[in-house]
C-alpha cells in the first residue's frame, strides 16, 4: 500500500516515517510539510540519510489522492479538520493523529478553543484505542492522544468491571518534552527543562474530555476525573499514575482478574509484577501496566507507561492501520524497547 | 559556636559544611566519617579546596564533646541512635538529620525495620519543622525528612483548619537522586536513572508515619494518607503533589486564607500565584507552595517544592540550630536559588 | 543458525539479544551469565517480556557447543580468553566483543594488566572493523572496541592516503556512560555524572594500542597518537573528535577524495556535509563522519559519531557475523536511528 | 555603592543580581530590560521572590546616571557599544560583560559581523581577566568571554614562560547551554540537546580573536590557535581541554613551576592534583586547572573548568568591580561550589 504523511517534520511524522520504512506492506510515497518544500527529508534530518530519499512537498490534497492510498495526519490540532470533508466525500482513508476528530463538536470547541467541523463529519471518524477497538471496515480513524492512551488503558478494566468508586479517580500524569512538540519556546528551552519538573494545565488539559468520553463509554456513571500533567526532563516517555478507591468488597485478586480478562491476550499490553518504569517501553509499541493496593487506605495505585511517540502516537496509528486493512496488528511494530 | 558534623562524606554532611562555612557565628571544628580518616576533606572533595582545611576524623564521642558545643548527625538511619543516651546524659546538644529520633519506638521498629532506642530517650528529642515549630530551650532536635518536610508544609494549614475531607489525602511525591544517598547500586547507576522515572516504596516509605504523626498533631481525626514516591532524573529537588477534597461549603478563598494565616510571615515559605517548579528553590532554603482548585471534581491540587538537601536536610537543620540558640532564623541561610 | 551469548546481563549482551531477535536467519538458543541462573531473562529485564523467553544458564562451554553453532562473548575483559583454546581446538566459531583478542600478547599484558593467552591462539583471531575488513572464512573474530571503532574509521582514510602529518594526531573522544558498563561505583552514580563532564584515563586508555595497531597496518610510519577519553552525561553515544595537520600541498578536496574513495560504497558509513551529532546515529549501526578544515592553522577537525552499543559493540558484531557466514552485511541491522 | 544592570532578564543579568544582592558594599538600584517593563523582577522570576523587590525599567541612560554610580551591561553583543560614547564622555563607570569592547575595531567587525565603535572609544576599555589583571583606576572594563576565560587561564602560564611549541595549540572546549543564552531556537530546544553532543562554530567562534589577543600580549610569537566549541547537555559549566606540545628540554616539573609561579597566590584559581570536573566549580567563582603530560607524544593535556555564568560572566564582573573600587577581590564572591 502507498501511504502519505502530512506533517513530516514533527516528531510524530518522523516517527511514522521510520516505522513505515520497515513495514513490509507499505511504501511511503508522499510527505508533506509547511517548510523546506522540495528539500530531501534526509538533508533536513541527516539521521534519515540512507533511510529515506523522499522529497518534502507542499500540502496538496489532490496530490495525496493521486500518489497514495491513505493519508496520515501528524499535524498540530486545527489542520486535519480542514480537509475532513474532502477526504470523506472522496471516501479516501485518513488516520488523524491530531486531536481534531476525537471529541464532539461542542467538546472540541470548549477544550481546544477552536472551531470544530460539523458533527456529521466528526461522526465519520472512529476513535480507536488500537489495542481494544475493532476498526475493520472503517476508513476514518481518529488516533488517541498520548496521555489519553496511557490513562485509558490503565483505567478501562476497572471502570468496565465497576470495581472502583467512580468519583475517586485521580491521575497524576507526566511526559517527556517530545510530547509538547518541536516548537521552540521559553518553556521548551533546554535550560528551563533540565533539572526541573513543571506541572502545567492542571484541570484544563485537552485530553481530559477525551479520557472522559472513553471511560463513560465503558461506564456511564463516571462524572469526572481529576487529571494533572507535568513535564519530565526527558525526551521520550509518558507515565500515568492513577489513584482509585476500590469499592467495598473487592480485593486485589478481583483487580488481577479484571486486568487479565481484558488484556491477557493483547500483544502490546504487558501486565507487570511490579511497577513499570520508562526504560521498559521506550522505543517500542508496548504499554506496561502495574499496580499496588493499599489495604490501609483502600487506594489502588496504577502506573502505566508508554513511549509517547510510538504507542502514544505513530505506533498506535500504524497498529490502527494494520487493523483497518486486515494485516496482523503487530506488522512492522515489533521493535524491542531501547532499554537504555 | 563550635560545631561538629558526623557523616561528613554524605550529601547532607557536605551541605552542612558548606552552609556552616558561611555562618557568621559558627565554626566547624570537627568532622567525622567512617572512611578517609586523617585525610583532608578537600583532598577527598576537591570542590572544597580553599573552602575548608578540615581533616576527617574517626567518630569519637568524647572528641565531639571536647572539640565542639553541638553535634549534627548527617548519617544514615541506625547510627545516631547509638549515641543518644550518651549525649542526653551529658546534656550535649544534638541535631539529628537522620530518621532515628522522628518516630515512636513502635513506629520506628515497624517502618525502619531496626531496633529503636527507648521511648524515654526518644522523648527527649523534639521533632521540629523549622518554619513552624518553637525550639528555644531544646537541646535535642530531630530534623524532619525531605519528603515529610515538603508534604507536611503543604498539608498542615488545610488539616489544621479542617477544611478538607481527611480521608481524601493522596500524595504523589518525586525526588532527585541525591535524596537516596550516595551508595552506588544498580538503581542509582546513571544509565538506570537517566531518561527514566521510577516509582518505588509505594505504601511503604518510612516518611509515611512521620507525616502521619505531624498531621495528626494538627488534626487527630486523620486516619491515613495515600503516599507514593518516585525518582526524578535530576540531582537535587523534591516535588510533593497532594490531592485533597475540600469539605462542602469551603471555597478557594478559604484555602487562600488558611495558607496566608499560617505562612504569611514566614521567611522561607513562599506562596505562589501559580504552581511552582524546582528551579524556584534549588540551592536555597525556600519552600514554594502553589495550588489549583477544580470546581468540577472538588479536588485541590497542591504542589510544594524544596531543595531536598537544604530545606529537606542541612538548611532546615541550620535553621533549627539558629532557633535553638536564639540567632535570627535566617542567619547563614539567605542563599538565593540557583535558578538554573 | 543457532547462536549463544555469554554475558547476557551486560549492556552489550542485551543489545545482541535484541538485534538477533529480529535477525531473519538466527535463533538465539542459549544465554549465559554469572548471576540469575535459571531465571527467565524477561523476569530480570521486564523490557524483554514478550520479546524473549530464554532462561539464563551458567556458563558451560560444552553446552555452548551442543546447543549452538556460534558463540558471542559479551563479557568484560579477562573472560573470553579462558575459553579460546577450547573453541579453537574444536574449531567452533567465536565472536569476542571484549578486548581479550585484540592486541598482541605483550601489548595486552601492558595495557590490560592481565595475563594474555599465547600469541599462537591470539593469531587465530581476526580483528575486524566490519565496515572495512574481509572476514569470510574466518571462524574467530575479535570485535573492535567502541572508542577504537569511531576513531579508526575517522582516521584510516587519511592515514592510508598519507595526507596528514603522522605525528600530529590528537583525539579528544567522549562517551556516554553505558560504555563504562553496568558496574555500580561512585563514578557511575547518577548524581556524579549528571550535569558533569569528567576526563579519565588520559594517555592510558586500553583502546590506544588497539587504534595504533590498526593505523600502523595502514601506515607503518605512525609512531603515536595523543588520545583522551571523557564521560558525557548521556546513556548512549560516542563522539571521537580528531585533530590532524594536513601535509603541505594537500587541500580539502584531497581529503574529500580520500573519504569518498574508501567509504563511498559503504552501507553503514555516512559522510556528512556538516559535523554530525549523536542524534544522527543513536539506535542504529551507522557511523557518521564530518570534518572542517582550518586554512589558518592547517588543522583538519574530524568528528565521528556512533552508538557505542551498536556500531561500537553488538551491531558491529552482528555485521561481522553476517560477513562470516555470507549473509548480506546489513541483515538484521537496518534499525533507523532513534533521532530523539 | 549604587549599581545598575542592563539586560536583567538574561542569564548573566540575573546572576549579577543574585551575586550583588549578597555583596556587602553594593545596592542594586536599577535594572533594565527590553520587555516586562514596570513588572517586578520577582513576578517574572519567582525564584527571586523575597530576594529582590526591584521593578524592571526601560533602558534610559540618563536614569542610569541619576540612580547609580556604575552600570553593568549584561546584554547580547551590539547593545553596550551604542552607549559607550555617552558614558565615556560623562566618565561614568561601565563594566561590559558583552563582546562589544573586547576586540579592536577591525577584529570586532570581522568576527562579530557588526559595526564597531571607534578605536578611540574601544581604547578606553580595559579588557581584564580579573584574576590576573590590575584594574584600579580604570573606569571602563571589558569583561572576558566565558570560553576565553577558561582557555586563557589554562594557557597563559605556558605561553608566557615560552615552554610550549606555539604552533601546537589545539583547544577542544565544551559548554553547557546557558552559555548560548536564553533565546528559544531549534538548537536550544530541550529535545535537541538532551542526550546529544553538538560541535558548532569550528574555526569561527568569536572568542578565537579574544584569546589570540590575550595570548599574543604574553607572547607575540603566537600565530594562531585551533579552537572548537561544543554543547554539553547540561545547564551550567564550561570545560576547556587544551593540547600543547612541550618545547624540547622542558619537563613536567617546569610546567608545575610555571603554573605555581603565576597562580600560587590567586584566590580563585585552584591547581588540581588530577583533572578537574565541573562539579568542582559550578556555583562558584573558582577556575580549576589540571594537566597530564604524555612522555610518548610530548603533548601536555590541560583541562580548565569554570561556571560559565559566574567565573565566565557575572562573578568575574563583580571581581573586576571589586578591584576597580579597591574592595578585596573576593568580596561577595565566596559562594562554595554547589558540588551536585
Amino acid at each position: 500500500m502507498r501511504v502519505s504523511i502530512v506533517g513530516i517534520t514533527g516528531y510524530s511524522g518522523l516517527e511514522l516515517l521510520k516505522i513505515l520504512s520497515n513495514h513490509p506492506f507499505v511504501e511511503v510515497t508522499s510527505i508533506y510539510a509547511t517548510k523546506a518544500i522540495n528539500e530531501k527529508i534526509s538533508d533536513l534530518f541527516p539521521f534519515l540519510s540512507k533511510v529515506s530519499d523522499l522529497v518534502i512537498k507542499e500540502l496538496d490534497i489532490e496530490d495525496i489522492i493521486q500518489t497514495s492510498d491513505l493519508v496520515f495526519f501528524a499535524t498540530p490540532s486545527g489542520i486535519a479538520k480542514k480537509y475532513s470533508e474532502f477526504f470523506i466525500t472522496k471516501n479516501f482513508p485518513v488516520i488523524d493523529l491530531s486531536g481534531d476528530h476525537r471529541l464532539s463538536k461542542e467538546s472540541y470547541e470548549k477544550w481546544y478553543q477552536k472551531d470544530a467541523i460539523s458533527q456529521e463529519f466528526l461522526d465519520e471518524f472512529l476513535y480507536s484505542l488500537a489495542d481494544l477497538d475493532e476498526v475493520k471496515g472503517n476508513s476514518f480513524i481518529s488516533n488517541p492522544g498520548c496521555y489519553a492512551t496511557a490513562t485509558e488503558l490503565a483505567l478501562i478494566p476497572l471502570v468496565a468491571a465497576d470495581v472502583i468508586e467512580l468519583d475517586s479517580i485521580i491521575v497524576d500524569a507526566k511526559s517527556g518534552l517530545s510530547g509538547a512538540g518541536k516548537n521552540p519556546s521559553p518553556s521548551s528551552h533546554f535550560v528551563s527543562v533540565n533539572g526541573n519538573y513543571t506541572t502545567y494545565k492542571v484541570n484544563s488539559h485537552q485530553h481530559i474530555p477525551e479520557i472522559m468520553k472513553v471511560l463513560t463509554a465503558y461506564n456511564p456513571q463516571i462524572k469526572s476525573i481529576q487529571f494533572s500533567t507535568s513535564l519530565l526532563p526527558i525526551n521520550r516517555g509518558l507515565v500515568s499514575t492513577s489513584y482509585v478507591r476500590l469499592k467495598e468488597g473487592f480485593t486485589l485478586a478481583d483487580i488481577d482478574a479484571c486486568y487479565k480478562k481484558m488484556y491477557g491476550d493483547k500483544i502490546f499490553i504487558r501486565l507487570c509484577q511490579t511497577l513499570p518504569d520508562l526504560h521498559h517501553v521506550i522505543g517500542s509499541n508496548f504499554v506496561d501496566i502495574g499496580y499496588v493496593y493499599n489495604e490501609v487506605t483502600g487506594i489502588l495505585t496504577i502506573v502505566s507507561v508508554i513511549d509517547n511517540l510510538i504507542k502514544g502516537a505513530a505506533g498506535q496509528a500504524v497498529q490502527n492501520f494494520n487493523k483497518m486493512f486486515g494485516y496482523s496488528e503487530e506488522t512492522g511494530l515489533m521493535m524491542e524497547p531501547l532499554y537504555i
